[in-house]
């Protein structure tokens, strides 16, 4: 689909400049060091010809075909240029320009306006505001990056061009080579989920790698990574997600930035694994490209230092992994082999005085059991270790390996030999066990991610006819929040109990309706102006005959009167009373980036004070809504403490489906909150007691 | 103190040997080579010369005094050498042979013995089983260690060798110079604390670096540690803190590694600064060695790059930390200075294109505002960017700042160079932002602990004789478990508030008791043999009048009889019934190591559910007291929401003091439980209910 980018026939470079130091100079440049193998032609009006190449006055005047454009000359002359582009049939544009969006309101006129041309003409772009494209496999170099990536197995885009040049000088220093790489700029066409796209079923490519500081086509990002993620490791930074964070990135891109609870949940669900920092984007990009994923738990340590056995297995822990439980015939043979000195169990120690040859006989017999999923090799450097000899044992055992293997030589200059050999040899060597551990850690969670089933999110048999009556009701009387009976009937068009109820206009159809209900019942005043009703006095409970509720009706429509005398009051609403169970909160908001935004917590206390909830975004699955109850804190509370039986969680995983069903088939809802959610114990269900929901207007 | 180390006129090394290869040519040619001034005294039977210094048969043969002995022969052959040691008035002795506890009972005999002769001839020691003891200052390199460090101000010491290896080669390439360096080994007489109190008084020392796996005199070591680190940082790794980790320490050195929480409490209350990886042990040290400590809150980014800015801020904000606000004059020279675009909040963006000139004025700009308490300077390598230039303005511009300036060039190769400017100048060089980012939380927690008050735990005038009395009666009755009115006399006689209540053989009793007291009451079985009175229906609660009491009465006992008829019944406990206030508990632990560790949680299910609890070591004082409340996530819960009244912590705070010194004044208490303590709310104060106390057998 991209492949105007990705294997041009022929290059053209719009304000190619004979002048050293100027960005038409070094763009020309990079693309014929690169050695891209079809035609480049310069165009530069007032020049015949530039680094050796004939240059030609507008890509009209190339000859042959143009498949992909470099544009460099000022922002504001670029429109033309693209129409010139259109015109020759060009394919692909990399607009490598500022002076857009980023200056304000004009730019973004003028950005505007070039989409407009390039939908046009069918041609797609990158950029503005950017730093190129490269391309290993076509060995082009379409950028004014200060270096050219070795051909390697990485794919990587970038929002920002400045991080993009750290990440091209980093992964050199490292020796990892790049397949792809963009810098996707002001991203006015072609952003992220498009290269996520391509990339997904890029043969060339074994990982994608990311950083991005917005989301543009949140719910398109969530399918196409779906679908790319099942193929191949996706590991992203996306900065900007505190407060701080995302005052900088709006100042500084004009971007938008979602709430991070969205792109946290987003991420999550799409199996992109989140790095948090650079080095944990390079250290997971270089696990997975150089080491089979992880089968499952259990990792051997081997070492010749306790305390970094000890610091390594604490790292285990830490990452919720599992040490390996090494079998009774791995121990024998490391005791026979090893000195009596040395610990056989894990961490295997082969203790201070381990040259190169016990190393590869622990690691040779660790290696074949069946229990051992990923081993850690670690060495530090004492009176008689070998750092070289045993990366060079451990390269010649360990290439090919079935399980991944991971080695820390920790040390400076007496271990840098060993740490080169084993980077050329494919086994990622960290300076600490505790990043080998966190690459293991995002492998296995990738391993889990391809054992998952399919995302299937649950169509539900509703009535939609009612809910659409409630919505039309209150569009009509221009309310765009809707409460009570009338959030109610869109509950249990939904599928969701809710208690039995009735509005009561006077005091005696309160008692008629409690009694067909049954005592006791909880009265609250029916007013559309009056959205919190405790506040104003207007709840009471526990009402257990005729004359509670006489007594309640009045009191209420009298706070009401004299605390909200402006309020429309219509009654009160006449409620069955609910005791037991447990109360759940279940809320929807809607995310600039990703759009639904659903949020499960324990009511009360625990969402207010300690602020115990999950995320996730609609449309979810059963898995899904099932980790977004396991992920609070307080699930063992719903799990049943003290002898107190389960809570019916299947309840609360049916309820948030039917949820993202409704906010997913009727996205004119904004916001919603039922709260509470009253829990039973398991078997015995949910009854939604009170819910408030806005729609768009 | 330990001058025999740090300043020995002499040293001996028993063991010398000819032999390349061996340990004892290996330790002499360290000696040597590092330049120690004074002579160096070969022992060796065998020879008449090693590395051409005369050699002796023995240490009494040596000429003149022997301050300092390394000892270098097998393990079962020290305790002579030991002697002869003595004999000679030799004043230190470092046993690097192995052979001693870490082999079993054996070894452990002789290093008893070991330990025995030392105390005899008032020698110290250091080991055995370990690398051996560096002093740049003094030019005695006494140790096999794989390399000299250079000379500086960090002091480091590490109960592993193989880790100390490690620490002396990655100093070595971060160009960190080191003032002393201790390998501990089996610290069977002096360990971690003696280092401890000897360097916090070391005027050639800036930073104190720690690797222990275990501490061995947990209350000495507080002390210690508390008035070192108001001299200087101390920054510590323990690790084998997780279970996984924990296994690993035992089966490696022996060492009974104590609960991760008393670690933890115990390095919070000393101001002992824990890195929990060896990048943040060396990244901690050298900010420290290098920069002054930070003010005060309040961190200035200065970076050429918006998206690295971005991820800065956000990991200031995730340290807890807070970018400084720029004043109006330094925006307003900012904007007068830096091109049009660039961003004059904070983070300062001065743009892809800036040079180092540009990086200049920025930094004198902002290193001038008061609002800016620290600075980090972030580069991306551009296509115009000068690393090293920047560097060296840098440099020039900041060093002697008073406050602390980082840097981040962020790439490989093209940034290298910059990154060893800086590092020579004393500007710490981190590959990412959150490395300098935690690197000054770490300074802004020391500067914290700096302005704490003094440690002041505070004494209560308790009836001591009303303790002992119930203590004796216990252990005169063979038992060692107290509750109910035993436990409830004892917090009385420590000050804390007890309900109303009153023993009752029988049922007219409880009535009697009960009418004293006022209804409602609640009634518990009283019985020495049964503990968990709740599991046998052992408790009625909410009694309202002589009826429902005697009923109760009835009720329990035949409880009791039936479900543990081996029970000695005294009869029931009548209680003041009491509503309201909010449950507390209040727990103390002995740990091997600290000795009282004292917990504290809101009571039911937040400590079993949701575990949230925290923990300190007594004695403690107010301030720690208060930090303990306020370090739990519910800490909300008691501060009052939904319009609750806050809980009175004040009662809290009290309680907490109040058990600290009782448990320090009686150390026979091994266990102790407060559940519940009822909190009322600022003001009322706070009731024990419920007290289980278990002495020391």
């Amino acid at each position: 689909m991209l492949e105007a980018f990705s294997n041009p026939r022929s290059v053209a470079v719009v304000g190619a400049s004979r002048e050293e130091g100027k960005l038409g100079h070094a763009v020309l440049k990079s693309l014929i060091d690169a050695g891209f193998l079809g035609p480049i032609y310069p165009v530069n009006p007032k020049a015949d010809e530039v680094l050796g190449l004939k240059a030609y006055p507008s890509v009209k005047d190339c000859p042959g075909t143009v498949d992909l454009a470099v544009i460099l000359i000022p922002g504001k002359l670029v429109a033309p240029v693209m129409k010139e582009c259109g015109e020759k049939g060009v394919k692909g544009v990399i607009v490598i320009s500022a002076g857009f969006r980023e200056v304000g309101a004009e730019g973004l006129r003028a950005e505007h306006e070039i989409v407009d041309i390039a939908r046009q003409y069918n041609m797609r772009i990158i950029g503005p505001n950017c730093l190129g494209y490269i391309d290993t496999i076509a060995k082009l170099n379409a950028s004014f990056a200060p270096l050219m990536p070795r051909k390697g197995t990485i794919a990587f885009m970038s929002q920002s061009g400045a991080i993009a040049s750290s990440i091209l000088d980093i992964a050199d220093a490292r020796g990892l080579g790049m397949s792809r790489f963009v810098s996707l700029g002001n991203k006015a066409d072609l952003n992220e989920t498009d290269f996520l796209q391509e990339w997904g079923d890029d043969a060339e490519t074994k990982v994608i790698m990311i950083y991005v500081e917005d989301i543009k086509t949140g719910a398109r990002f969530m399918d196409v990574a779906r679908a790319a993620t099942r193929h191949k490791p996706v590991v992203a930074i996306k900065s900007g997600s505190t407060s701080a964070g995302t005052k900088a990135a709006s100042s500084h891109t004009g971007a938008l930035a979602g709430s991070d609870a969205a792109y946290t949940a987003a991420f999550r669900q799409t199996g992109v694994i989140r790095a948090t920092t650079v080095e944990d984007l390079f250290d997971f990009s270089e696990a997975f490209t150089n080491q089979p994923v992880i089968r499952e738990d259990g990792v051997c340590i081997v070492t010749n230092a306790g305390g970094a056995g000890v610091m390594a297995a604490d790292a285990v822990e830490h990452a919720g992994l599992k040490l390996a439980q090494l079998s009774p015939q791995t121990m024998a043979a490391l005791k026979e082999k090893l000195p009596p000195a040395a610990s056989v169990l894990n961490p295997v120690d082969v203790l201070g005085d381990a040259q190169a040859d016990r190393y590869g006989l622990a690691l040779d017999i660790v290696s074949r059991d069946p229990n051992v999923n990923a081993i850690l090799v670690i060495l530090t450097p004492q009176i008689v270790t070998q750092p070289k000899e045993t990366a060079e044992i451990t390269a010649r055992l360990m290439t090919n390996s079935p399980i991944p293997v991971f080695a820390c030589w920790i040390g400076g200059a007496l271990t840098a030999e060993g740490v080169k050999i084993l980077t050329a040899n494919h086994i990622p060597a960290y300076p600490e066990p505790e990043r080998a551990v966190r690459s293991l850690r995002a492998m296995l969670d990738y391993r889990r991610w391809l054992q998952r089933p399919k995302f299937q999110p649950r169509s539900y048999d509703i009535d939609r006819k009612a809910i659409e009556q409630v919505f039309d009701a209150a569009r009509k009387d221009g309310r765009l929040q809707i409460g009570d009976a009338e959030a109610r009937a869109v509950m249990q068009a939904l599928g969701i109990r809710v208690p039995g109820s009735g509005l009561a206009e006077d005091a005696d159809e309160a008692v008629q309706v409690a009694e067909q209900i049954g005592y006791p019942v909880v009265l609250k005043i029916a007013s559309p102006d009056i959205l919190h009703k405790s506040d104003i006095g207007g709840v009471k409970v526990g009402l257990k005959d005729a004359a509670e509720v006489r007594a309640a009706f009045a009191t209420i429509i009298a706070n009401a009167r004299s605390r909200k005398p402006e309020a429309e009051i219509w009654g009160c609403q006449v409620q069955e009373m609910i005791r037991g169970g447990r109360e759940i909160i279940l809320g929807v908001n809607r995310d600039p980036q990703f759009g639904p935004l659903m949020m499960f917590g324990l009511g009360g206390i625990y969402v207010e004070a300690l602020r115990d909830v999950s995320f996730r975004v609609a449309p979810l699955d059963e898995l899904d809504a099932r980790e977004m109850v396991n992920e609070i804190r307080a699930i063992r509370l719903l799990r049943g403490v003290r002898g107190e039986p389960p809570a019916d969680i299947e309840a609360i995983v049916d309820s948030i489906q039917r949820l993202s069903y409704l906010v997913t088939e009727f996205p004119e809802i904004l916001e919603l909150d039922i709260n509470p959610l009253m829990v039973y114990e398991a078997g015995k269900g949910a009854i939604g007691l009170d819910m408030r929901l806005v729609l768009a207007s």
